[in-house]
């Protein structure tokens, strides 16, 4: 029986999680919960999966759930812990009985709770790639010292550890990540100026949440990713491809010093990642349909256009640099998001706001936390000044 | 510093496997060859690669080459043992200084060698695959006795052994072997009785000998590779798919309960499956051009049509019925094969020929390869007399 703790319970890698928890009741019990502001799903949560331990970023939802869980005959004289902000993210994150943690937050908002768990020593089932793309040297260091391992939980990362499975990491020659194009891909670069957020987040092979969704229109997912897997596999970035292959079906693939590649395929669905992060090194009988290659017929790979794609360069060219830079790129791109979300600028104007925050920014060395925070909170003011002076 | 012994040093894959011997001096010394009757070719290695022991199965041709060896100045001081017939074959798979035997002899006269060298407690690189269709229990029983692995060297069963590795076994749900299909794929029924071994022999992916490649013309290769996957791996015959993939690419994959499937791909070239089982657990940096599925494009996947290569179909009910059935089918198979290669039946009368034998054949239990060889004795015979009976 693993005990799990779900950074980002709310989301939809923590939803997936949690019909996990239900699927295999008796390998899995959930102790703790961690939300951004929803406190209504939280509290259905709570309701099904009785976690000794809950926090929510927001003060004022904690509040409101606390208020609500008081009023509920059945909750009222559970012992649940509810608390709130960065604070309680990383009580929760680091509470004892936890034997694993699904860091699964969106952003940069992961970095603290994430490191803290693996200072607590908990195994890590990681979703959320940012604390990776911002502070990648720093986290893989503390793992190390810790003796504890980051499991992926992206479909491409799991894909390349379960293709390293029981090979010698010396023997690796280059990692191919496999990208689906997104929903964009075949749109000529004339029409991609008026896309709008609705058709950006239409991904053509996987269910997401919508920063990932547009992070995949616009490639910087894939990008954010080479980062990731140069952080997880301890691979330099110049052994690190991409080609984008429209079916997602080969998750992403390993290739050895003999020309042999081992890839990992599957049909596209999360719970394959995450089942196997949450039950490694066994793999769960998860009734996910079988691959069946001939129905799907055909598998296809192209190079990617990095014209259409900047973003993608922008973040090879962040963690050929290091230092602060990738953290700078990620802070831009979140901030370029939400903006593009909330309508105030454009589909272009995306990649245009990293470039011109990765411009005016001077790469400095980061050697803890505090570093990268700085270069995080740096890129999202300077993020931000571009949109008001660029938006709409 | 590996010692091997090569069965087949004349053929294909025992060429191959001079060829890295050659490439790694440092890795791998050659104490032992054996050949069928090429005793010129055989005397050009000898001269090469200066083995302690050989034997060539032909007893004549054994004589030629110990006269051919006393004339030769350069030879006639060397100590080297040249012996003959299967006991000779047997001696060389069993050299006390061996480490590793290559099983590379083409079709049954492979089996006692074999079997000989798993008794000496050799580790084996399988490349011949009917000792494991004939008599795969007993090899299978007497590798675990001798607690010794057989690595596989087709490329498939490879596949499936690097797409294991690091797996548990039990996690398993399905072997996936794929067949480019031979030269014939495409050509309708009709068209396949006038077909000429030299349309035949022409495979479109994969150079090698005129058996294998007539067997996978047949596709009886591919029938002849579930049975030994069946006993290399220890999956039943319903757990294993055959798929058309056309390129060769994918050369065979795993399918695991959880849903994922790993795959093994590679440009198509002997040596990599090759110097996989040679430098078991470790990889050779071979020289290999990378897989640029981009420049691939897209690899495709059909079923295979049973109407068209009745013969897998035949190596799926033999397998299934199991005991002196496999043997029988390869033994007619063999027969079938060398009389098309002559030009004594058309191609046709292959698959007939062996449907025929089958259908004279009542199934025994095989307990020993005294059992095994009477079944193939009689597979033989039986289908020679077919032979005689049906053809031109």
């Amino acid at each position: 029986m693993k005990n799990l703790v779900l950074l980002g319970s709310t989301g939809s890698i923590g939803t997936n999680t949690l019909r996990l928890a239900t699927d295999f009741p008796d390998r899995f019990r959930v102790v703790g919960l961690t939300a951004g502001s929803n406190s209504d799903k939280l509290l259905a949560q709570i309701r099904r999966f009785r976690p000794r331990c809950v926090a929510l970023a927001d003060a004022a939802a904690a509040e409101r759930l606390r208020r609500r869980c008081g009023r509920q005959p059945d909750l009222r004289n559970l012992e649940i812990e509810i608390l709130s902000g960065t604070e309680g993210l990383v009580r929760v994150a680091t509470l004892e009985e936890a034997d694993l943690v699904v860091s699964a937050i969106v952003g940069s908002a992961g970095l603290l709770p994430t490191f803290a768990a693996i200072g607590a020593k908990k195994t890590i089932a990681l979703a959320n790639k940012e604390p990776l793309v911002m502070a990648g040297s720093i986290l893989q260091q503390e793992a190390q010292r810790q003796g504890i391992t980051l499991l992926p939980v992206d479909s491409e990362h799991s894909a390349i550890f379960q293709s390293m499975s029981g090979q010698r990491r010396r023997d690796v020659r280059r990692l191919i990540l496999t990208a689906s194009g997104g929903p964009l891909l075949d749109l000529p670069i004339g029409k991609r100026r008026t896309i709008k957020p609705a058709q950006a987040l239409k991904h053509p092979t996987w269910r997401m949440g919508s920063k990932i969704s547009i992070d995949s229109a616009t490639l910087m997912n894939k990008g954010l990713e080479v980062i990731e897997a140069r952080w997880l596999f301890d691979i330099p970035p110049d052994r690190i491809d991409v080609v984008i292959h429209r079916q997602s079906i080969v998750h992403s693939m390993v290739e050895y010093l003999d020309g042999s590649v081992i890839a990992q395929m599957g049909v596209p669905d999360m719970r394959g990642p995450l089942g196997y992060a949450l039950n490694y090194p066994e793999r769960l009988p998860l009734g996910l349909p079988s691959l069946e290659l001939t129905k799907v017929k055909a598998l296809t790979f192209e190079p990617p256009d990095l014209k259409k794609f900047p973003c993608l360069g922008y973040a090879y060219e962040a963690i050929k640099i290091g230092g602060s830079l990738p953290a700078v790129l990620n802070a831009a791109n979140e901030v370029a998001v939400r903006a593009y979300l909330e309508d105030r600028i454009g589909f272009l104007e995306i990649a245009r706001l990293i470039r011109k925050t990765m411009d005016a920014h001077v790469p400095q060395a980061v050697k803890s936390l505090e570093d990268v925070l700085e270069a995080d909170r740096w890129g999202r003011e300077k993020a931000a000044k571009a949109v008001k002076e660029d938006g709409r």
